[in-house]
């Protein structure tokens, strides 16, 4: 269990929708899976969470199984995403920190010099075992859908241990990085370090695609992205190009209207939007910032809007798969994660939508 | 009390800078206020707030001239602004709603519902007399620096009668406009009402400018503000507009990269830019949305490079007075509100360097 299984353990999934579309192709219909779909709107994953922590949920293969499964089951989404927690790698790798109900993660001690960023643990790949044996799990389990892998990205990461939890202006975070550059970069590689070891191990145990969330970087201006961030963030994209050449890589945050062109060129496949930007304005910056490239987007359906009644959720859904055939490709998903109290049968009927309207003869 | 005072209780202020930079002319050095100025990061505040809950503060006349006064006394500012809530013209209507400590507004009966919106009560002018009579002492108070009044925009204000109280996701809130839009519309134009009310209370006591705070305006996409939001802030700012021709007009909210144009448009004669977009894009972008106008602009120091050392604050206070050059004018403030942690000392020095960078010979 400590060595990474081999590549071929990937599936044969040439003709499935998400990868077809991720690759630029013509898939039989638009590709639609929701973030945080494996999650607290299901009543069967509120069923299996009781009594189980999450960090500790997310280390038990069986568990991370069956919750991954569920909105495939249910939905009939065209991608499952592997059931898992932003710091998941870092708690794995040892640094003190505990998931609290209706806060988030706290850590224990949080980290802002250069003596907290040399004595960071980073990740080995026996740490994370139980999550390559719950891929294992799930490609028995999956049949054709597709599985992505999942990863927080070096800034979003790095929030959260300096902050020391979940914060509205991260402004421990930006002064470091603003105060004292050397020991902020050495934090975002050790944290890429540690990404890209929780990836590659997904991918080595068979992940089809994998997503890389950067949940907050929304929050910098382009300049302080290009400078703090964006280097690391490309060096994870590369060594996932090296581990796995033609597996899909999908790049995320909330509120980058002002950084989808970066966040394409740092390596990414997949550009994901949220509801700002209209998903044809975003294929536009996408080609203005990346001249010859064929943009693949993802997006953008405003979580909110799920609570705003069937006619408004079709009418929403039309014109965003209208807007996404701008782009070269277009996965279907929200803009942001699935809202905790969202009506799982209005995501049901958003899969069934999309993929009425999108199919080719 | 009732009534308001007359119009030439304004005071005579040509040559303010924060004035001459509003209307487009060139000041004798760029102006420079920070938003919550007044507030928790001075220690002159937390003593006289001590004891007094925030909305009993807000009608208290001699308490909001001394608030308000504090950090023009403390940094040299170049403008005051009115020590108020967003949410205070509400609760002096008479609306069931308490600004509760570490949470924000708690509204007492969320409104979510036609029955909801035509039980809301609208504001009397004698409803907010401790306001109007505030700015009268300020006028006195102030000497030659002038005095920026204060008011929520409808869909923020919206966003907490809807949600009942501080929202991540605003998902109620966009249910009702997308569900319901002709409830939605209703309850804007009460609260379009409410806050022109508040605004008229105002500049006929005498305020030199007014901001109107669409503080989550950039929560919505560009087609949602244009249908939902911007025709009420536009309603408002023809309102202040007939009721004072000579009063510069300021628009701000966070994360409104996109929305900046039609921010202008809305009536604005200063659009406020957080830290996501430099000044001289934002620029840009005005003028592209409105060709012909000369835009000025407002911003846009992130508030949490306060809090990165004497140096990082120092570069990018000089960054910003360059982008901001390539406005028609240029009000230096920050991207949003003054951080409660903040040290006074670091705004005292941003204030002397925008002074002296900017002073024309």
């Amino acid at each position: 269990m400590t060595s990474p299984a081999p590549v071929s353990a990937r599936r044969d999934l040439t003709d499935a929708p998400l990868l077809v579309a991720a690759r630029g192709g013509t898939p039989r219909h638009t590709p639609v899976w929701f973030m945080r779909q494996a999650g607290r709107s299901l009543p069967e994953y509120r069923k299996v969470r009781e009594g189980t922590p999450m960090l500790q949920a997310c280390l038990t293969p069986e568990l991370v199984c069956e919750i991954t499964a569920q909105p495939v089951r249910r939905h009939g989404v065209d991608a499952a995403i592997l059931f898992s927690d932003i710091v998941l790698p870092l708690y794995a790798a040892g640094i003190g920190l505990d998931i609290v109900a209706g806060t988030g993660p706290v850590v224990a001690e949080p980290v802002r010099d250069a003596a907290a960023v040399a004595a960071l643990p980073e990740l080995h790949v026996e740490q994370v075992a139980p999550v390559a044996e719950a891929v294992r799990l799930l490609l028995a389990e999956l049949g054709e859908t597709p599985l992505i892998g999942f990863a927080g990205a070096p800034f979003t990461l790095a929030s959260y241990l300096v902050e020391g939890g979940p914060s509205r202006n991260h402004e421990r975070t930006k002064a470091l990085m603003h105060s004292d550059p050397a020991t902020w970069h050495a934090l975002l590689e050790k944290l890429a370090d540690t990404t890209l070891t929780f990836l590659r191990t997904q991918l080595a145990a068979g992940v089809d695609a994998v997503q890389l969330f950067d949940s907050w970087a929304g929050a910098l201006s382009v300049r302080d992205y290009r400078e703090f961030v964006l280097p690391h963030s490309e060096r994870i994209f590369q060594g996932v190009a090296e581990a796995a050449p033609d597996v899909p890589k999908i790049h995320f945050g909330v509120g980058t209207g002002e950084l989808l062109g970066d966040m394409q060129s740092a390596g990414a496949d997949v550009v994901g939007v949220d509801w700002r930007v209209p998903l044809d304005e975003a294929a536009r910056r996408l080609r203005a910032a990346n001249p010859g490239s064929d943009p693949v987007v993802q997006g953008n359906l405003d979580p909110a809007v799920l609570f705003a009644g069937e006619d408004a959720v079709r009418r929403e859904v039309s014109r965003i798969l209208a807007e996404g055939t701008a782009a070269a490709g277009h996965l279907f998903n929200l803009g942001h994660g699935v809202l905790p109290t969202t009506d799982p049968d209005v995501l049901t009927a958003v899969v069934r939508q999309v993929h009425a309207e999108s199919a080719r003869s």
